[in-house]
């Protein structure tokens, strides 16, 4: 179950946290690391930090960009401090875990840790389907990245450990690549259909991403959406061309 | 109740460690560190680790030996490795949390780190009421010492934000300072009566400080023990020197 759980670092400007945060997932029984741009990797001082847990440095995914990392998941978690607010469900680590355990049995999750100084960026925010944050000291909540990842990896080797409820059975939600292909198409007809304006695009799409991040369609249920956006697409055709089939080989056709 | 809780390191050799430490304090709420015969200390790898905690590193107490950091101290932690057994109670992280949340009302407590390579030497774990292990992964449960302290203050700080039972009313637990006094007389006494002989000397005292630090007296149980001790010397006094009275000033009573 902790095989299927992924810590995504984006960014990484200290190789020696990358080092720090593979021994924080083998001392917890992790495995699986992803780093997207890591500023400097591999590295002695990655090497030496990770002291014996070198081999998670080894296997690790390096990768250019985010979506690499995330392509195959059903569920992305990000990093978040309590205050930022995306309107996208707020866990506190506990519930995260246990949520993330559920679903480890279905699937791949990915969990992502932003920049030592910056964190995770909206983009990198709203790609995801929920938030944890970790309660610490308000007079000083900023938790050292590896740190980080020592807590979270705690608590998922905790709930492992623990008897849960029995885990919901597979649950089919859809990848990450799927949905990121669905929004790219759903950007496309809104455009035909003059939803989004080129002058006045706004923050509609992000709003649009953020509620199906959020809601977290099955496959069968993307299937619809995306056969929804196709009759659009067919309807406009037929409408544009009326002399035309509907199976017509216009380039238009999605 | 957290102000009464210390994190002692003893012999720490990367000076880095010390500052993630403080910053892992700081970030649950923990302010109180003591170092016992650092390596090098204070040290600009320290400063940097300890980010936006170096008021800890400013107000640490280094001290030389390991009762200087203890001795006001009613109850003593020591984290230990799973396998290490010394007939003093293991408890596991959560519940050495629940135990040091109830006491830290009462008085202070003092949680131990040893070194990097061996982590607590006999003498120090043989210094402590209770024992505390962090369940990690059996294939590599060995902690960086920053992210023990990391784990241990977060189950502190968890611990105190939830609503616990009553905590137990003030539990007049003797002192570790007067605890070393107590050994000192009980050791005394044991070589005069012979319980010890020098020849012979087998771990008998260990064992019996085991017993007491295990047993937890309160004060008013202690003065008993100091008092049955001065009885056996003035019953020893008395038996080598029937003339004299009890109240004699023989430099032999105590």
């Amino acid at each position: 179950m902790l095989d299927n759980i992924r810590i995504v670092l984006v960014e990484t400007f200290h190789p020696g946290n990358i080092g720090a945060v593979a021994r924080a997932m083998k001392n917890m029984g992790l495995s699986q690391l992803y780093l997207v741009q890591p500023r400097v990797f591999p590295d002695p001082e990655a090497t030496s930090r990770a002291a014996g847990a070198k081999d998670l440095l080894e296997s690790a995914q390096v990768v250019s960009c985010l979506d690499e990392a995330i392509a195959d998941c059903q569920l992305i978690v990000g990093t978040s401090a309590r205050e930022r607010t995306f309107n996208l469900p707020l866990l506190d680590l506990e519930a995260a875990a246990s949520l993330i355990h559920q679903e480890a049995h279905s699937g791949q999750i990915a969990i992502l840790f932003g920049r030592e100084t910056m964190g995770l960026n909206n983009a990198e925010m709203l790609a995801c389907n929920r938030h944890l944050y970790i309660d610490a000291n308000p007079e000083y909540p900023v938790l050292n990245i590896a740190q980080a990842v020592q807590l979270v990896c705690y608590e998922l080797f905790r709930t492992y450990k623990t008897p849960q409820q029995t885990p919901i059975a597979d649950a089919p939600y859809a990848r990450q690549s799927e949905m990121v292909l669905f929004y790219e198409h759903l950007e496309k007809v809104l455009r035909q259909t003059q939803f989004i304006i080129p002058q006045h695009e706004g923050r509609v799409l992000d709003k649009i991403k953020r509620y199906f991040n959020r809601s977290r369609p099955e496959r069968t249920e993307l299937s619809i959406l995306r056969g929804i956006l196709n009759s659009v697409e067919e309807s406009l055709e037929r409408n544009q061309h009326p002399s035309h089939s509907t199976h017509s080989n216009d380039d238009q056709a999605s």
